[in-house]
């Protein structure tokens, strides 16, 4: 993205428009006011009222912040470098191609869409237009995931994955489960899936690197409402070289955000990888040689306890980063 | 088990006969030596040299337990109460039964028997004997699981369980992967499965209060020995009402012990299931009616420490057990 600052000055800040005052969007407009590379340019609405509510709601100034009462506007905003669109997944291809007609990049809210067809006209249309693509999966920019990508990356600690289980639930509310644009066929029809199985498969593939299975079985029975969109499902995963991995995500049972990642020489678990318990820091543990010495556990476990000044769900502009390890020698586990 | 002492004395100790000097038996010895209801009254080994040479290593008193150089004979010893038999798998049946036939009450290691046929030949034998049967799964002794099984009994906590994933997994060397009864056919032929996943059964079926899944499936691709034992596989388990359940089992993988269990209202955690990694105490953390307060999570977690007197894996007789639990209300992780 060009900035005309000289070189000698801190570059212009990023700015974005938002497309759909989606109740995601109130999460992406704080991480952009927090984050000292990016700037709340534009919101666009269905109605210039809803994007004047969203901009007072949200902490935008909103005689500064232009507000557009239709969709297109904010595309033909020239002050708007990147369009943020968090509209329902059934919307994605025409706005995102839109967009990227336009000559704005694109973050893009997940699932991304419908079909792999679908993003390849996406990803067709931000590359002819020469501009960048991003999908708003929050968790592969916290500063965490970076710690953890050392971690799994390195073969002496890990050693080869042989193993990754991956939980995404949360226990959706009646209003919810009638209403919401996550169980409607025509909005949001990966469902439960796309909104939360998405992180886990997200999860598992970041883990192997993207290597990509070669076969993926479904759980059976999986639960679908009225309308066939799923509320409750999972798979196993294949990988040529012996690899598995299973995943479940439900719109019916406790939040819960897991992933557990087993390797010849260790394992790693988190417990909240899409969303930090705890705003400022957040950690996984690591154990590595893990061994019996009677009659208890003897290893080598660190527990990684990442702290940053960012908000938890901080956008793809990370803030500054402090970090604070431990390392456990010994018995590896600390209350 | 009777008892000669008055009524106002402590009972007699339950006295155990080891029948086989495997080196599981060790540990049982140690528990049997410092629970105060249990006595190791005798040894018997394929040569009385081998029961002396146990016993002085174990700390028994070699002046005082009666050491025998064949298996009938500790059998035919009038003064053992308890048979506690550590043998390979294959040899469970035979010496299982002979035990029962003597009138002696039985302890069998796990994995109990090679089939289910077998483990009912057992059994049979225990009730036309008219004695005691158990099987030596250890955590389903210790303090943490019974404190385990108050909340996942608990339906506000907890709620429907409807996923429960296990792992236990860990890194064999070498020489176990060449000369181990573990990946011997004629000793211990369930491999892997018996050694390892038969802990994540037993937690599923634990969890879930031991009713049967309508359907068990495989995970493909097992990976076996030349001798067709298996060293690393793993199942996904289907119920009547849609619960599912994975597991994974492994000698090749990092030290693993894993319970997760997702249920309507709530989720559990453990990772040293099988052995807690310190000796006097055992944690897991259970989440209940966890939700999102943004930017972070809020929500009822506890996490649950048992603290206890007795040896971490401490066989049937649970020592003198203090309890410490901590509620954190709000943010669910306290590092």
């Amino acid at each position: 993205m060009s900035s005309s600052a000289p070189p000698d000055q801190p570059p212009r800040p990023v700015r974005f428009g938002i497309l759909g005052c989606a109740s995601i969007a109130r999460k992406l407009a704080r991480a952009m006011l927090l984050a000292p590379g990016a700037a709340v340019a534009a919101v666009g609405s269905r109605s210039e009222e809803k994007a004047r509510l969203f901009a007072a709601d949200n902490g935008l100034d909103v005689a500064t912040t232009r507000l557009h009462g239709t969709y297109e506007a904010l595309l033909d905003d020239p002050d708007v470098d990147v369009v943020y669109l968090p509209l329902p997944t059934s919307l994605h291809v025409r706005w995102a191609t839109a967009a990227a007609a336009r000559g704005k990049h694109l973050l893009l809210e997940k699932p991304t869409a419908l079909c792999a067809a679908d993003l390849d006209a996406i990803l067709a249309a931000c590359d002819a237009a020469g501009v960048q693509f991003m999908d708003s999966t929050m968790w592969m920019h916290h500063p965490r995931t970076a710690k953890m990508r050392e971690l799994v990356d390195d073969k002496d600690a890990i050693g080869d994955i042989r193993v990754v289980n991956s939980v995404f639930c949360f226990r959706a509310n009646e209003d919810f489960l009638q209403n919401d644009i996550r169980v409607k066929p025509d909005l949001d029809a990966l469902g439960a899936l796309g909104d939360a199985g998405w992180y886990c498969i997200r999860a598992i593939l970041w883990a192997v690197d993207y290597e990509l299975p070669k076969t993926v079985i479904a759980l059976r029975d999986p639960v679908k409402n009225r309308s066939g969109v799923l509320l409750a499902c999972g798979a196993t995963l294949y990988w040529a070289d012996g690899k598995t991995a299973t995943f479940s995500c439900s719109f019916l049972t406790n939040l819960t955000m897991d992933i557990t990642l087993v390797g010849t020489n260790g394992t790693l678990h988190v417990t909240d990888f899409v969303i930090p318990y705890e705003e400022k820091s957040a950690e996984f543990s690591v154990a590595s040689k893990s061994n019996f010495a009677p009659p208890h556990w003897m290893g080598s476990t660190s527990k990684q306890a990442r702290r940053h000044d960012g908000p938890a769900a901080g956008g793809p502009h990370g803030a500054g980063i402090r970090e604070a390890c431990a390392e456990h020698p010994g018995c590896w586990w600390q209350a």
